[in-house]
């Protein structure tokens, strides 16, 4: 049996374009004992997987040209040799982007979805959703009554910050691409407010939005949103950094140049710190039991924005880039059975 | 009798000049009950007062127009109506920058001396010394082995921050501005190699001095200097940030633009923090000891730069701009009886 690949063609210099992606056929195998067979379920795709697209250092290897790329996924077992996984299984993994696995149970995590779609794995109660809680609750730390700013508001782990923030008694700020997206921050999450970036205004209705200064600014963006947040922050304000995906389609030999933090990190005396999920690997299970817990008590609300199709996989992932998505953005490979 | 004092006579905008200083002549006054008049010594200027002659909120209150600048000064107890301090005692205090002062003891502190002369207790065992104490130990906290970089290398804080990281095991290197300060801060100091900003070939010295990159970069000056340092920060590096000089200057709307930091903070995981010696007034103690104690056995080395007499306070302050001294710049006003 033949399935689908897809495949890194080409390091991208720059924004990845359809050069950067290639399908391939390969064989779906067959487990052998102590093997489960799954078949992808959703795909997630990332920002940070573009960190991978090129060959320079960082906190994960880079892709391999001309092999698949890998990231989250959630499949099911549709076959087990093995005595821990048992057909009809929901598991999540960061896997090769492909049809199906033949994979070791301990390569992936069984998932339980407390009666949510299985995408929920790959979104609140993933990767996105550990982000925001870590950076928001273990850096962050925003205290009742301060003001809270989150970038990118609307998207995986900014749908996620802003609730929290709000949930400790926060004035809450989200900074997002569109009125759409204001919208949805405002009434569906609970921001307070919601500031446009792309108008000509921003600057000042950032300023309005904030009229006692900054305590958290959960940082997801970077770029020059946050020029303007710099000299709001107020004495002893937190930075949790968990992405810059304004500065990670640069091209060879680019640099990301905007405002200096020094002086305002030393005049507000700020904590930055930039992080991954996997810096808090030892509080995983408390991040997963909150967030779980929030869910169930219709107190954290999340949307996803999925795709269908497994060759739909290089659009979602370019519209990361253009902000097309509102929540996770996932792409639906198969049905569940 | 007349004494002289040291007036704001006007903000600076950008660097600042003859006009920003103005002389004045005031009463002496004379102690009542429970007050001591004191002789100023030395008076301590530093690159922070550059931030209190502008009205910007900062974390502390901008000098006023028309009064005397108050900073670090070391004085000797002249006259005592008190029981708290005797005549010959030296003290320390955050006084207005003139010849004589009325003050009660509280808001003053006897200062050990330990054989030195006083002006350490505006340099190694005063502020700055423990700038760079809280700043490398509690903050950059360097391990055997890893790579630290000081910025202003040969300064007042730079030169004690680079001789507690190498008590740490750490392989430092240094940046400055002068061939005398490399000198400097390798001969007397024990840095292992320092870099010198001023060079063409800048970015390559630091390179080729951190072939392992870098665990803490001690943060002293900001501007393009720093621009540099973020490239080459290694995974959970830290960054303590306590001054920013290059951009102290700026003028009017005039901005700090470089490159930003962000891409390096999630990069890297970066811990960067900004912090002024109050914040850690908890460790005092703690602190003063272990500088007194590095002092005592000759291992922690520091300099002064004296300038002598009231008129040349102007003079010393501009220097720390251009870079003049090495170690402390002090002003010598008086000499102990």
């Amino acid at each position: 049996m033949k399935q689908q690949q897809l495949l890194l063609r080409e390091r991208p210099n720059g924004l990845p374009d359809e050069n950067t992606f290639e399908f391939a056929e390969t064989d779906q195998g067959s487990p052998e004992k102590g093997e489960v067979l799954l078949k992808t379920l959703y795909v997630s795709v990332d920002p940070y997987m573009r960190g991978r697209m090129s060959d320079a250092p960082s906190y994960v290897a880079p892709f391999e040209l001309g092999e698949p790329l890998t990231g989250g996924v959630v499949a099911q077992v549709i076959e087990s040799n093995s005595d821990d996984l048992k057909k009809g299984d929901i598991v999540r993994g960061n896997l090769p982007f492909q049809e199906y696995h033949v994979q070791k149970p301990s390569h992936v995590s069984k998932v339980q979805t407390n009666g949510l779609d299985p995408s929920a794995a790959l979104s609140v109660l993933g990767m996105p959703g550990l982000t925001a809680y870590f950076g928001m609750m273990h850096i962050g730390k925003p205290k009742e009554g301060e003001t809270v700013v989150v970038s990118g508001a609307a998207g995986a782990v900014g749908q996620v910050a802003g609730q929290l923030a709000k949930q400790a008694g926060a004035h809450v700020i989200g900074i997002v691409g569109s009125e759409e997206k204001a919208s949805y921050i405002k009434e569906k999450l609970g921001y307070d407010e919601a500031v446009e970036y792309k108008k000509d205004n921003f600057e000042e209705q950032l300023k309005n939005a904030c009229p006692n200064g900054i305590d958290v600014y959960y940082e997801n963006v970077g770029g020059e949103i946050s020029d303007h947040i710099w000299p709001l922050l107020n004495t002893f304000a937190r930075v949790p950094v968990c992405g810059a995906i304004a500065s990670y389609n640069l091209e060879e030999g680019e640099k990301d140049i905007g405002l200096r933090v020094q002086q305002f990190v030393v005049k507000a005396r700020v904590l930055m710190q930039g992080f991954i999920v996997g810096d808090f690997s030892d509080h995983y299970a408390e991040a997963y039991q909150e967030l779980a817990k929030a869910v169930e008590k219709g107190k954290l609300h999340f949307e996803e924005t999925i795709y269908e199709g497994f060759e739909k996989i290089p659009e979602a992932f370019l519209g990361l880039f253009s902000g097309a998505n509102i929540g996770k953005q996932l792409v639906k490979v198969a049905e569940k059975e």
